[in-house]
């Protein structure tokens, strides 16, 4: 996911300059001049977008990307930008409009990016059991910490990512867990990047986290109509794999230097040049001498209760 | 929630007519002629709709509803429709429009309708906090069977309800589960009401259910973004309980006629003319008589083992 800023024309101008859609076009068939093979078949990149979508303005030919000239990767001399639906309306190297009846037959349309029921498995999926993926639910992820990372800390963890709503919606809260989703906080408003249509929003926030060990970090969104994501892959998996928007989870080691045990563990650490990670590595030196053991057993209750 | 067909006309005309908005207007605050107290204050239903949602013709004055002269109680003469948005925005017994800068700071705008965020309590609760709800997310609700009910069925629980999504998208699956959201069923279809934009959908479907005794039936649905609702009440749970949309789950007793022992039960319940309900009837008949008890067990492994 990224975000550009496109100039170009807007596809209805340009229709309703040629003189509007007639014989019942309801539908803009764009072609790329980009091939690619399906069943034996060569055939240009081909996808359709509905009239409405057209009409509101939300359909741009554009020829400049970034304040300069389309790159020949991002389809110059000219490509089809569709705001707030997934990537694959927007035609690179455009060189056909047609105007169709109904959504177009072909496969990038009609059997691929299609949103199955999680019961329809490979052996039995019919295209039209599936849902033509236009735009996209809410989602976001976590860039920062990575998953299975081991994060030293003071009570809080610093966590970085993005979240995203397709159709001109924008993500108005983001919520971090670092207990599996148990219990969020909000990330201040302050340190979220400034909100507009059709992109994104980066974040930054201290996560609280006391504990030590394994834990479970996960972020969800909130977008503008107060959607929210799925909170486990499993209820909303599906075959095709396409917009599986549950709630980003990763695992992270968490070491609190807010515990003086930990601070002096640490220390001892550093001052004998020891590597902390890989957790699986032998430790060099022990966290108790034998000392240290048996006072505690005779200030505490021993071990074995004598009647 | 329910559905109507409304006459009127589009704000946005009505405003170019007048000359269109002046001196930097961003909001249009909508005046009814009901008031209401606040704080030892009598006012009016106030609230106001951003010119963007006006600009996109989703903003109607309307004067009739079904057809009809619009009832007294829906606001007659004339009320707003905001397409889309929450209820509490289509004012009602409009008297007045005002062109301002900012969202309104009539409390029914600035302080109620607010989606906290869920660590936000009655304690600490800031206007600010909370996202001011104008597109409601997708939501679903089982009409039938109700929650707590003794459902006689044959393999399968004839199941109806509704299903929305706000902003003018609409839902385009419903899906059921007996299993308390571990495996879901697609409601075919066929089964659901025609979809258009702005309304809900209703739907039905005999959802498969072989175990007996207590169930959870929860349902769901995805919209065209391809959004869906939060499985668990806690994971949506907010201050002011606006917009908990999460999974409708009920409780229903499955009694399975498919098992031959529960037809066969069932048939002595109907014979006797004993109550099969409620379930805490003490009953007037034994499961077993002593004789198919010693049966049992002569012909079965003992209760002990003898050596």
């Amino acid at each position: 996911i990224g975000t550009a800023k496109y100039v170009g024309i807007s596809l209805k101008k340009l229709i309703k300059d040629c003189g509007g859609l007639i014989k019942g076009g309801k539908h803009l068939e764009l072609y790329g001049a980009e091939t690619y093979f399906k069943n034996d078949e060569v055939m240009n990149y081909l996808v359709s977008v509905p009239w409405s979508k057209v009409k509101a303005n939300e359909v741009i030919l554009a020829w400049e990307m970034n304040g300069e000239p389309l790159p020949k990767i991002h389809g110059y001399p000219l490509r089809v930008v569709v705001l707030g639906y997934i990537g694959a309306r927007s035609v690179k190297w455009l060189y056909r409009v047609k105007a169709i009846e109904d959504p177009s037959l072909a496969p990038v349309q009609s059997k691929e990016y299609l949103y199955f029921n999680q019961q329809v498995g490979k052996h039995n999926q019919r295209p039209t059991d599936g849902i033509q993926i236009q735009e996209m639910p809410v989602s976001s992820a976590i860039m920062s910490p990575w998953t299975k990372q081991v994060v030293i800390h003071n009570g809080k963890i610093r966590c970085k990512g993005w979240a995203y709503s397709g159709g001109g919606r924008w993500p108005e809260r983001v919520e971090l867990s670092a207990d599996g989703g148990f219990s969020w906080y909000a990330v201040p408003n302050k340190n979220l990047s400034e909100k507009h249509k059709w992109t994104w929003r980066t974040w930054e926030f201290d996560l609280p986290c006391d504990v030590e060990g394994w834990i479970e970090i996960v972020c969800r969104c909130w977008d503008n109509s107060l959607n929210t994501q799925p909170l486990n892959i499993r209820a909303a998996w599906n075959w095709g794999l396409h917009v599986t928007s549950s709630a980003h989870r990763i695992s992270v080691y968490s070491i609190n230097k807010t515990r003086a045990l930990t601070n002096q563990r640490l220390a001892k650490f550093e001052h004998t040049g020891a590597p902390l990670a890989p957790l699986t590595w032998p430790e060099e030196f022990q966290t108790q001498s034998w000392e240290e053991y048996k006072t505690y057993w005779k200030e505490n209750d021993p071990r074995d209760v004598d009647d």
